[in-house]
């Protein structure tokens, strides 16, 4: 369970190979792609929700997915087979009602809009944090995500979600075909180690920063998050409100703060 | 209505402006961000999902929704209350209690895994086109769908997709901070427009391939399928199966194509 061993080494079930056609020479020549399959998440042995995922660290997507959801999750486990594509999980307290009703509205569509609303509103803690995270330290981290990438310089298609200390060392590191799964992954890592609330770390996320995304570090605790990419309207009321520190276009020694700027040091 | 309107003006309402903090200078000014606010797809009345979206051409993307989850949707019109942020489609022919039954076990996952494989299977046809594209066309796609994204060039942060001729004539241009709403719009134009089956058509879009994706082009009947980025292995399986050309990192003049190569001309 090492975090660096999975930094180091692309978990073997999370590329496949293909014949590919490269133009204009049209070579045919073998390539990697970033794995995707279905996963069927089951809580108390009921299915509640089928995610789309890069197969690896399933029960840690599981826990963080129901976690995120407000589902108070306990433990997670695998079916002895693994083709199966589900994931079991115990959670005594979960209200599976509502989350049938918040679910149903939702589709294909990136992200469960009352369902996730409904989440937030679960757990609508504002995070009075006092972490400070000097720039420098913050202003590096998307390199030290993408350096830490296996199976991205492979494929070029995996989203990544770091979780570093205030001092910019890489806690745990999780890649997806779905931004959100790869956060999901490390706050159900979080939770496997007993860290949440993430209330001294910051996560570092390689892609945009959607509403969904800040409703998950919210309802995880973490009082910063940095992405490469930039954040949606949505994405920053949450975080004003919140009480989060959410910064974007972190690339080049330089950044944009768009909430609670305070917690970045000079 | 014009395609060209669109893609050389932003919608007033892609957008917004806030105060952030631009570090290492700490200077605070104006910035513009991607509206992301949720959408409630009502079909015959009742409420079917939420996807959080960038508001505009909301009848469009209800609509194609609605057609690439096989529920033969009719016509779409707005309330006259914009901001309640609905949309009303009637589908005399809908299943609703199949769409809910697929819909529940939706997350905010990035796509109903369930929904998109029950949708993909409802029309399952293989796509028989013979068009042909040539090389220098297909790779000049990408660029030109940057160009006429007005909203990018603002926010940095909104996805699009490009509905082009087999000469490389942009038909269609929308945005979006989510990629499967951009191609739902796409698609929903081409409905209004009587285009579909998309037989005849290019679509290009700006990020990565995943299944839903695919599964969505497959659907609305379009042979050819180009992105600035890479493909899942779910999304090449489902290419290959339904007849549709998947190419991928399209760019410099160069592009992996990863099934179906033949309707790339020299």
């Amino acid at each position: 369970m090492s975090v660096y061993a999975h930094a180091m080494e692309a978990p073997p079930q999370s590329t496949s190979r293909v014949e590919v056609t490269r133009l204009p020479a049209r070579a045919v020549e073998s390539d990697r792609l970033a794995v995707e399959e279905p996963l069927e998440i089951r809580v108390n042995g009921e299915a509640v929700a089928v995610t789309m995922r890069t197969p690896g660290e399933d029960e840690e997507l599981a826990l963080g997915f129901c976690l995120t959801e407000g589902l108070r999750p306990v433990a997670a486990r695998l079916p002895e087979d693994l083709a199966a594509n589900t994931v079991d999980v115990d959670a005594p307290d979960a209200d599976l009602e509502g989350i049938r009703r918040s679910f149903y509205t939702s589709s294909s569509c990136g992200v469960c809009g009352k369902g996730a609303l409904e989440a937030v509103a679960v757990d609508a803690r504002r995070i009075e944090s006092d972490l400070a995270v000097p720039f420098a330290v913050m202003a590096a981290l998307p390199d030290r995500l993408r350096e830490a990438q296996a199976t991205f310089a492979l494929t070029g298609s995996l989203h990544a979600t770091g979780l570093f200390t205030p001092d910019g060392e890489l806690r745990c590191l999780r890649e997806d075909v779905g931004r959100h799964n790869a956060l999901d992954k490390v706050v159900g890592w979080g939770f496997r180690e007993k860290l949440l609330p993430l209330s001294r770390s910051v996560l570092c996320l390689s892609g945009r920063l959607s509403f969904e995304l800040v409703q998950k570090a919210a309802v995880a605790g973490c009082p910063v998050l940095v992405a490469v990419g930039g954040p949606s309207s949505l994405a920053v009321e949450l975080a004003e409100d919140r009480g989060i520190t959410l910064c974007g276009f972190v690339r080049d020694a330089r950044a944009t703060v768009y909430t609670h700027a305070y917690r970045i040091a000079p």
